[in-house]
Protein backbone atom coordinates (compact mmCIF):
# COMPACT_ATOMS: atom_id res chain seq x y z
CA UNK A 1 0.00 0.00 0.00
CA UNK A 2 1.65 3.68 -0.94
CA UNK A 3 0.97 6.35 1.46
CA UNK A 4 -2.03 8.23 1.12
CA UNK A 5 -2.19 11.89 1.04
CA UNK A 6 -5.10 14.16 1.46
CA UNK A 7 -5.84 17.29 -1.28
CA UNK A 8 -8.50 19.59 -2.08
CA UNK A 9 -11.05 18.34 -4.91
CA UNK A 10 -11.32 21.70 -5.72
CA UNK A 11 -8.71 23.78 -4.97
CA UNK A 12 -9.35 27.21 -4.69
CA UNK A 13 -5.80 28.39 -6.72
CA UNK A 14 -7.80 26.91 -9.53
CA UNK A 15 -4.69 24.44 -10.65
CA UNK A 16 -1.80 26.72 -10.22
CA UNK A 17 0.02 23.94 -7.46
CA UNK A 18 -0.25 27.10 -5.04
CA UNK A 19 -2.08 24.41 -2.23
CA UNK A 20 0.07 23.03 0.27
CA UNK A 21 -0.56 19.18 -1.39
CA UNK A 22 2.02 20.57 -4.01
CA UNK A 23 5.23 20.43 -2.06
CA UNK A 24 4.23 16.94 -0.10
CA UNK A 25 3.57 16.01 -3.58
CA UNK A 26 6.81 17.20 -5.55
CA UNK A 27 9.02 15.60 -2.53
CA UNK A 28 7.48 12.26 -3.03
CA UNK A 29 8.22 12.55 -6.90
CA UNK A 30 11.88 13.24 -5.66
CA UNK A 31 11.93 9.97 -4.20
CA UNK A 32 10.70 8.22 -7.06
CA UNK A 33 7.85 7.02 -4.42
CA UNK A 34 3.75 6.54 -5.43
CA UNK A 35 1.35 7.45 -3.43
CA UNK A 36 -2.38 8.15 -3.31
CA UNK A 37 -4.24 11.04 -3.05
CA UNK A 38 -7.76 11.19 -1.28
CA UNK A 39 -9.74 14.27 -2.41
CA UNK A 40 -11.31 16.11 0.04
CA UNK A 41 -14.43 18.69 -0.14
CA UNK A 42 -14.29 21.98 2.16
CA UNK A 43 -16.85 20.43 4.02
CA UNK A 44 -14.99 17.32 4.80
CA UNK A 45 -12.28 19.42 6.18
CA UNK A 46 -14.84 20.40 9.06
CA UNK A 47 -16.05 16.89 10.01
CA UNK A 48 -14.24 15.24 13.09
CA UNK A 49 -12.97 12.27 11.42
CA UNK A 50 -10.66 14.89 9.62
CA UNK A 51 -10.07 16.99 12.60
CA UNK A 52 -8.17 14.01 14.09
CA UNK A 53 -5.70 13.87 11.67
CA UNK A 54 -5.42 17.34 11.11
CA UNK A 55 -6.11 19.37 13.92
CA UNK A 56 -6.48 22.80 12.19
CA UNK A 57 -8.94 20.96 9.63
CA UNK A 58 -6.46 21.74 6.36
CA UNK A 59 -4.78 19.74 3.96
CA UNK A 60 -2.82 18.58 3.55
CA UNK A 61 -2.35 14.88 5.70
CA UNK A 62 -0.25 12.14 5.21
CA UNK A 63 -0.59 8.50 5.60
CA UNK A 64 1.38 5.62 5.52
CA UNK A 65 0.77 2.55 7.65
CA UNK A 66 0.56 3.08 11.33
CA UNK A 67 1.84 6.94 10.95
CA UNK A 68 -0.18 9.63 10.26
CA UNK A 69 1.08 13.27 9.83
CA UNK A 70 0.18 16.70 9.09
CA UNK A 71 2.17 19.74 8.06
CA UNK A 72 3.58 20.11 4.60
CA UNK A 73 6.80 20.67 6.19
CA UNK A 74 6.59 17.95 9.02
CA UNK A 75 5.71 15.72 6.05
CA UNK A 76 8.06 16.64 3.56
CA UNK A 77 10.81 16.14 6.12
CA UNK A 78 9.41 12.22 6.56
CA UNK A 79 9.57 11.63 3.08
CA UNK A 80 12.95 12.74 2.58
CA UNK A 81 14.27 10.59 5.72
CA UNK A 82 12.00 7.98 4.75
CA UNK A 83 13.64 7.66 1.09
CA UNK A 84 16.60 8.37 -0.98
CA UNK A 85 16.85 11.31 -3.22
CA UNK A 86 16.14 14.78 -1.43
CA UNK A 87 18.54 15.61 0.96
CA UNK A 88 17.29 17.54 4.61
CA UNK A 89 20.14 17.43 6.66
CA UNK A 90 20.35 20.11 9.47
CA UNK A 91 21.44 23.03 7.13
CA UNK A 92 18.33 21.92 4.51
CA UNK A 93 16.68 21.75 7.70
CA UNK A 94 17.65 25.70 8.52
CA UNK A 95 16.16 26.58 4.70
CA UNK A 96 12.82 24.62 5.56
CA UNK A 97 11.97 26.21 9.09
CA UNK A 98 13.20 30.14 7.43
CA UNK A 99 10.73 29.38 4.60
CA UNK A 100 7.53 28.63 6.38
CA UNK A 101 8.76 30.94 9.47
CA UNK A 102 10.55 34.12 8.19
CA UNK A 103 9.62 33.71 4.42
CA UNK A 104 6.52 32.65 3.93
CA UNK A 105 4.27 34.55 6.88
CA UNK A 106 4.81 37.83 5.39
CA UNK A 107 3.35 36.48 1.94
CA UNK A 108 0.66 34.73 3.45
CA UNK A 109 -0.45 38.29 4.78
CA UNK A 110 -0.45 40.00 1.86
CA UNK A 111 -2.55 37.04 -0.01
CA UNK A 112 -4.78 37.51 3.19
CA UNK A 113 -5.31 40.94 3.33
CA UNK A 114 -5.82 40.73 -0.76
CA UNK A 115 -8.26 38.02 -0.42
CA UNK A 116 -10.09 39.46 2.78
CA UNK A 117 -9.66 42.75 3.57
CA UNK A 118 -9.66 44.50 -0.50
CA UNK A 119 -12.94 46.44 0.38
CA UNK A 120 -11.70 47.70 3.78
CA UNK A 121 -10.66 52.00 3.15
CA UNK A 122 -7.52 50.98 4.85
CA UNK A 123 -6.23 48.26 2.52
CA UNK A 124 -4.30 50.92 -0.30
CA UNK A 125 -2.74 52.38 2.14
CA UNK A 126 -1.42 49.38 3.68
CA UNK A 127 -0.55 46.98 0.49
CA UNK A 128 3.30 48.80 0.23
CA UNK A 129 3.95 48.22 3.83
CA UNK A 130 3.28 44.50 3.27
CA UNK A 131 5.14 44.49 -0.30
CA UNK A 132 8.19 46.28 1.73
CA UNK A 133 8.21 43.24 4.36
CA UNK A 134 8.31 40.56 1.54
CA UNK A 135 11.19 42.79 -0.44
CA UNK A 136 13.81 42.81 2.33
CA UNK A 137 13.27 38.95 2.99
CA UNK A 138 13.54 38.31 -0.93
CA UNK A 139 16.38 40.81 -1.11
CA UNK A 140 18.09 39.02 1.80
CA UNK A 141 17.54 35.38 -0.08
CA UNK A 142 19.20 36.83 -3.17
CA UNK A 143 21.93 37.96 -1.29
CA UNK A 144 22.29 34.41 0.36
CA UNK A 145 21.83 33.00 -3.33
CA UNK A 146 24.31 35.04 -5.15
CA UNK A 147 24.84 32.93 -8.81
CA UNK A 148 24.66 30.06 -7.00
CA UNK A 149 21.68 27.12 -8.66
CA UNK A 150 20.52 25.89 -4.87
CA UNK A 151 20.74 27.38 -1.06
CA UNK A 152 23.44 24.98 -0.22
CA UNK A 153 24.85 22.69 -2.55
CA UNK A 154 22.74 20.05 -3.91
CA UNK A 155 18.75 20.60 -4.54
CA UNK A 156 17.53 19.73 -1.31
CA UNK A 157 14.64 19.93 0.93
CA UNK A 158 15.07 23.44 2.13
CA UNK A 159 15.17 24.55 -1.70
CA UNK A 160 11.47 22.69 -2.08
CA UNK A 161 9.76 24.40 0.65
CA UNK A 162 11.22 27.37 -0.41
CA UNK A 163 10.79 27.21 -4.06
CA UNK A 164 6.70 26.55 -2.90
CA UNK A 165 6.58 29.55 -0.58
CA UNK A 166 7.96 31.91 -3.66
CA UNK A 167 5.80 30.26 -5.74
CA UNK A 168 2.72 31.81 -3.88
CA UNK A 169 4.08 35.50 -4.93
CA UNK A 170 2.91 34.81 -8.67
CA UNK A 171 1.19 37.34 -10.19
CA UNK A 172 2.32 39.85 -7.63
CA UNK A 173 5.66 41.40 -9.61
CA UNK A 174 7.69 41.12 -6.09
CA UNK A 175 9.75 37.78 -7.70
CA UNK A 176 10.17 39.45 -10.61
CA UNK A 177 12.15 42.43 -8.71
CA UNK A 178 14.89 39.55 -7.75
CA UNK A 179 15.76 38.31 -11.76
CA UNK A 180 18.22 35.69 -9.21
CA UNK A 181 15.52 34.72 -7.55
CA UNK A 182 12.95 34.31 -10.64
CA UNK A 183 15.67 32.05 -12.16
CA UNK A 184 16.03 29.80 -9.19
CA UNK A 185 12.13 29.61 -8.98
CA UNK A 186 12.00 28.73 -12.51
CA UNK A 187 15.47 26.34 -12.29
CA UNK A 188 13.09 24.30 -9.77
CA UNK A 189 10.01 24.22 -11.76
CA UNK A 190 12.04 23.06 -14.71
CA UNK A 191 12.82 19.44 -12.80
CA UNK A 192 10.79 16.23 -13.76
CA UNK A 193 9.43 16.11 -10.51
CA UNK A 194 7.88 19.39 -9.96
CA UNK A 195 6.11 18.88 -13.69
CA UNK A 196 5.10 15.56 -12.62
CA UNK A 197 3.45 17.08 -9.51
CA UNK A 198 2.22 20.04 -10.77
CA UNK A 199 0.81 18.17 -13.56
CA UNK A 200 -1.08 15.33 -10.90
CA UNK A 201 -2.45 18.67 -8.92
CA UNK A 202 -3.66 20.29 -12.64
CA UNK A 203 -5.48 17.14 -13.15
CA UNK A 204 -7.36 17.27 -10.04
CA UNK A 205 -8.33 20.75 -10.72
CA UNK A 206 -9.08 19.90 -14.33
CA UNK A 207 -11.86 17.07 -13.58
CA UNK A 208 -13.36 19.42 -10.71
CA UNK A 209 -14.07 21.85 -13.55
CA UNK A 210 -15.33 19.40 -15.56
CA UNK A 211 -17.78 17.84 -12.86
CA UNK A 212 -19.13 21.78 -12.71
CA UNK A 213 -19.44 23.62 -15.90
CA UNK A 214 -20.81 26.66 -13.65
CA UNK A 215 -16.95 26.76 -12.40
CA UNK B 1 34.05 23.57 23.46
CA UNK B 2 30.46 23.57 23.96
CA UNK B 3 27.84 25.04 21.31
CA UNK B 4 27.67 28.38 21.16
CA UNK B 5 24.48 31.00 20.52
CA UNK B 6 24.00 33.87 19.42
CA UNK B 7 21.25 36.07 21.19
CA UNK B 8 20.38 39.83 21.76
CA UNK B 9 22.87 42.25 24.24
CA UNK B 10 19.55 44.00 25.20
CA UNK B 11 16.44 42.02 23.80
CA UNK B 12 13.44 44.38 22.43
CA UNK B 13 10.78 41.91 25.18
CA UNK B 14 13.04 43.10 28.33
CA UNK B 15 13.74 39.90 29.90
CA UNK B 16 10.01 37.88 29.24
CA UNK B 17 11.79 35.27 27.03
CA UNK B 18 9.95 36.09 23.98
CA UNK B 19 12.97 36.06 22.11
CA UNK B 20 13.96 33.31 19.90
CA UNK B 21 16.93 32.21 21.43
CA UNK B 22 14.39 31.05 24.50
CA UNK B 23 13.36 28.45 22.65
CA UNK B 24 17.31 26.86 21.82
CA UNK B 25 18.32 27.56 25.57
CA UNK B 26 15.32 25.75 26.77
CA UNK B 27 15.72 22.63 24.19
CA UNK B 28 19.33 22.70 25.63
CA UNK B 29 18.30 22.58 29.16
CA UNK B 30 16.10 19.67 28.49
CA UNK B 31 18.62 17.85 27.01
CA UNK B 32 21.40 18.85 29.93
CA UNK B 33 23.67 20.25 26.92
CA UNK B 34 26.01 23.24 28.55
CA UNK B 35 25.88 26.24 26.19
CA UNK B 36 27.87 29.33 25.27
CA UNK B 37 26.02 32.73 24.46
CA UNK B 38 27.39 35.34 21.99
CA UNK B 39 25.77 38.72 22.60
CA UNK B 40 24.59 40.60 19.85
CA UNK B 41 23.94 44.53 19.45
CA UNK B 42 21.16 45.51 17.02
CA UNK B 43 24.53 46.84 15.12
CA UNK B 44 25.80 43.65 14.82
CA UNK B 45 22.96 41.68 13.22
CA UNK B 46 23.44 43.62 9.79
CA UNK B 47 26.68 43.05 9.81
CA UNK B 48 28.57 40.43 6.54
CA UNK B 49 29.84 38.32 9.43
CA UNK B 50 26.24 37.85 11.13
CA UNK B 51 24.65 37.62 7.80
CA UNK B 52 27.02 34.49 6.83
CA UNK B 53 25.46 32.77 9.60
CA UNK B 54 21.86 34.20 9.19
CA UNK B 55 21.32 35.10 5.83
CA UNK B 56 18.07 37.61 7.60
CA UNK B 57 20.01 39.06 10.19
CA UNK B 58 18.09 37.28 12.87
CA UNK B 59 19.18 35.72 16.18
CA UNK B 60 19.70 32.60 17.06
CA UNK B 61 22.31 30.84 15.24
CA UNK B 62 24.03 27.92 16.47
CA UNK B 63 27.27 26.98 16.10
CA UNK B 64 28.97 23.93 17.16
CA UNK B 65 32.77 22.45 15.83
CA UNK B 66 32.16 22.83 11.91
CA UNK B 67 28.48 22.97 12.08
CA UNK B 68 26.69 26.53 11.64
CA UNK B 69 22.68 26.33 11.88
CA UNK B 70 19.59 29.46 12.21
CA UNK B 71 16.00 29.45 12.74
CA UNK B 72 15.01 28.49 16.17
CA UNK B 73 12.69 25.54 15.48
CA UNK B 74 15.68 23.93 12.97
CA UNK B 75 18.29 24.26 16.04
CA UNK B 76 15.89 22.98 18.46
CA UNK B 77 15.25 19.59 15.99
CA UNK B 78 18.97 19.46 15.50
CA UNK B 79 19.24 19.83 19.57
CA UNK B 80 16.35 16.82 19.67
CA UNK B 81 18.47 14.52 17.50
CA UNK B 82 22.38 15.26 18.56
CA UNK B 83 20.96 14.42 22.25
CA UNK B 84 18.89 12.20 24.40
CA UNK B 85 16.10 14.05 26.54
CA UNK B 86 13.32 15.76 23.77
CA UNK B 87 11.43 13.49 21.67
CA UNK B 88 11.17 14.84 18.65
CA UNK B 89 9.99 11.71 16.15
CA UNK B 90 7.73 12.84 13.09
CA UNK B 91 4.46 13.47 15.13
CA UNK B 92 6.29 15.94 16.88
CA UNK B 93 7.88 17.73 14.34
CA UNK B 94 4.43 18.02 12.82
CA UNK B 95 3.09 20.02 16.00
CA UNK B 96 7.20 21.95 15.51
CA UNK B 97 5.79 23.04 11.82
CA UNK B 98 1.97 23.34 12.70
CA UNK B 99 3.82 25.87 15.93
CA UNK B 100 5.87 28.19 13.55
CA UNK B 101 3.76 27.69 10.36
CA UNK B 102 0.25 27.84 11.43
CA UNK B 103 -0.05 28.67 14.90
CA UNK B 104 2.53 31.56 15.20
CA UNK B 105 2.05 33.73 11.87
CA UNK B 106 -1.25 35.71 13.02
CA UNK B 107 0.01 35.95 16.22
CA UNK B 108 3.18 37.66 15.07
CA UNK B 109 0.99 39.55 12.53
CA UNK B 110 -0.87 40.81 15.50
CA UNK B 111 1.92 41.95 17.39
CA UNK B 112 3.67 43.83 14.31
CA UNK B 113 0.39 45.19 14.15
CA UNK B 114 0.26 46.60 17.81
CA UNK B 115 4.03 47.85 17.02
CA UNK B 116 3.68 49.47 13.79
CA UNK B 117 0.34 50.60 13.05
CA UNK B 118 -0.92 51.08 16.37
CA UNK B 119 -1.33 54.71 15.33
CA UNK B 120 -3.04 54.26 12.11
CA UNK B 121 -6.42 54.89 11.14
CA UNK B 122 -7.35 51.88 10.22
CA UNK B 123 -5.62 49.93 13.35
CA UNK B 124 -8.98 50.10 15.73
CA UNK B 125 -10.85 48.30 13.04
CA UNK B 126 -8.70 45.47 12.24
CA UNK B 127 -7.36 44.53 15.60
CA UNK B 128 -10.69 42.72 16.06
CA UNK B 129 -10.08 40.89 12.82
CA UNK B 130 -7.10 39.50 14.13
CA UNK B 131 -7.76 38.42 17.05
CA UNK B 132 -10.51 36.62 15.91
CA UNK B 133 -7.91 34.59 13.02
CA UNK B 134 -5.82 33.42 16.76
CA UNK B 135 -8.93 32.51 18.56
CA UNK B 136 -9.37 29.88 15.58
CA UNK B 137 -6.46 28.31 15.79
CA UNK B 138 -6.20 28.42 19.77
CA UNK B 139 -9.69 26.88 19.83
CA UNK B 140 -8.30 24.19 17.50
CA UNK B 141 -5.44 23.29 19.61
CA UNK B 142 -7.47 23.27 22.60
CA UNK B 143 -10.01 20.58 21.35
CA UNK B 144 -7.21 18.74 20.23
CA UNK B 145 -5.25 18.70 23.80
CA UNK B 146 -8.48 18.12 25.26
CA UNK B 147 -7.45 17.35 29.07
CA UNK B 148 -4.04 15.93 28.11
CA UNK B 149 -0.93 17.33 30.05
CA UNK B 150 1.35 17.29 26.55
CA UNK B 151 0.14 16.82 22.37
CA UNK B 152 1.17 14.12 22.28
CA UNK B 153 1.90 11.33 24.93
CA UNK B 154 5.41 12.56 26.64
CA UNK B 155 6.47 16.59 26.81
CA UNK B 156 8.23 16.39 22.94
CA UNK B 157 10.09 19.04 20.62
CA UNK B 158 6.47 19.95 19.46
CA UNK B 159 5.23 21.10 22.81
CA UNK B 160 8.42 22.93 23.23
CA UNK B 161 7.91 25.33 20.20
CA UNK B 162 4.07 25.37 20.39
CA UNK B 163 4.69 26.83 23.90
CA UNK B 164 7.26 29.39 22.79
CA UNK B 165 4.32 30.90 20.40
CA UNK B 166 1.48 30.48 22.79
CA UNK B 167 3.90 32.94 25.37
CA UNK B 168 4.03 35.57 22.79
CA UNK B 169 0.11 36.47 23.86
CA UNK B 170 0.76 37.13 27.17
CA UNK B 171 -1.32 40.35 27.66
CA UNK B 172 -3.74 39.75 24.85
CA UNK B 173 -6.26 37.74 27.20
CA UNK B 174 -6.65 35.38 23.65
CA UNK B 175 -5.14 33.02 25.84
CA UNK B 176 -6.97 32.99 28.96
CA UNK B 177 -9.87 32.85 27.10
CA UNK B 178 -8.76 29.05 26.42
CA UNK B 179 -8.07 27.91 30.26
CA UNK B 180 -6.92 24.03 29.24
CA UNK B 181 -4.39 26.08 26.84
CA UNK B 182 -2.91 28.48 29.50
CA UNK B 183 -2.96 25.38 32.13
CA UNK B 184 -0.86 24.22 28.79
CA UNK B 185 1.35 26.67 29.21
CA UNK B 186 1.53 27.13 32.92
CA UNK B 187 2.92 23.16 32.49
CA UNK B 188 5.62 23.82 30.38
CA UNK B 189 6.80 26.99 32.42
CA UNK B 190 7.23 24.90 35.76
CA UNK B 191 9.78 22.61 33.97
CA UNK B 192 12.79 22.85 35.63
CA UNK B 193 14.93 23.13 31.86
CA UNK B 194 12.43 26.33 31.09
CA UNK B 195 12.85 28.04 34.32
CA UNK B 196 16.84 27.62 33.91
CA UNK B 197 16.50 28.75 30.51
CA UNK B 198 14.20 31.87 31.59
CA UNK B 199 16.62 32.97 34.28
CA UNK B 200 19.55 32.92 31.98
CA UNK B 201 17.86 35.21 29.10
CA UNK B 202 16.52 37.32 32.08
CA UNK B 203 20.02 37.61 33.53
CA UNK B 204 21.42 39.41 30.21
CA UNK B 205 18.50 41.67 30.33
CA UNK B 206 19.45 42.58 34.08
CA UNK B 207 22.73 43.32 32.82
CA UNK B 208 21.70 45.20 29.95
CA UNK B 209 19.75 47.27 32.26
CA UNK B 210 22.44 47.91 35.17
CA UNK B 211 24.74 48.77 31.99
CA UNK B 212 22.74 51.68 31.03
CA UNK B 213 20.63 53.25 33.84
CA UNK B 214 18.53 55.25 31.34
CA UNK B 215 16.47 52.28 29.66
Amino acid sequence: MPPVITAFAASPDRGRGLARDMAVRWALEEVGQPYDVRLLSFADLKTPAHRALQPFGQIPTFRDGALTLFESGAIVLHVAGAYPGLPAGPVARAWMFAAVSTVEPPIVERSMAILTEADRPWHADRLPLLDARIATRLADLARHLGDAAWLEGAFSAGDLMMVAVLRRLAGSGLLEAQPALAAYVARAEARPAFTRAFAAQRAVFEASVGADPAR
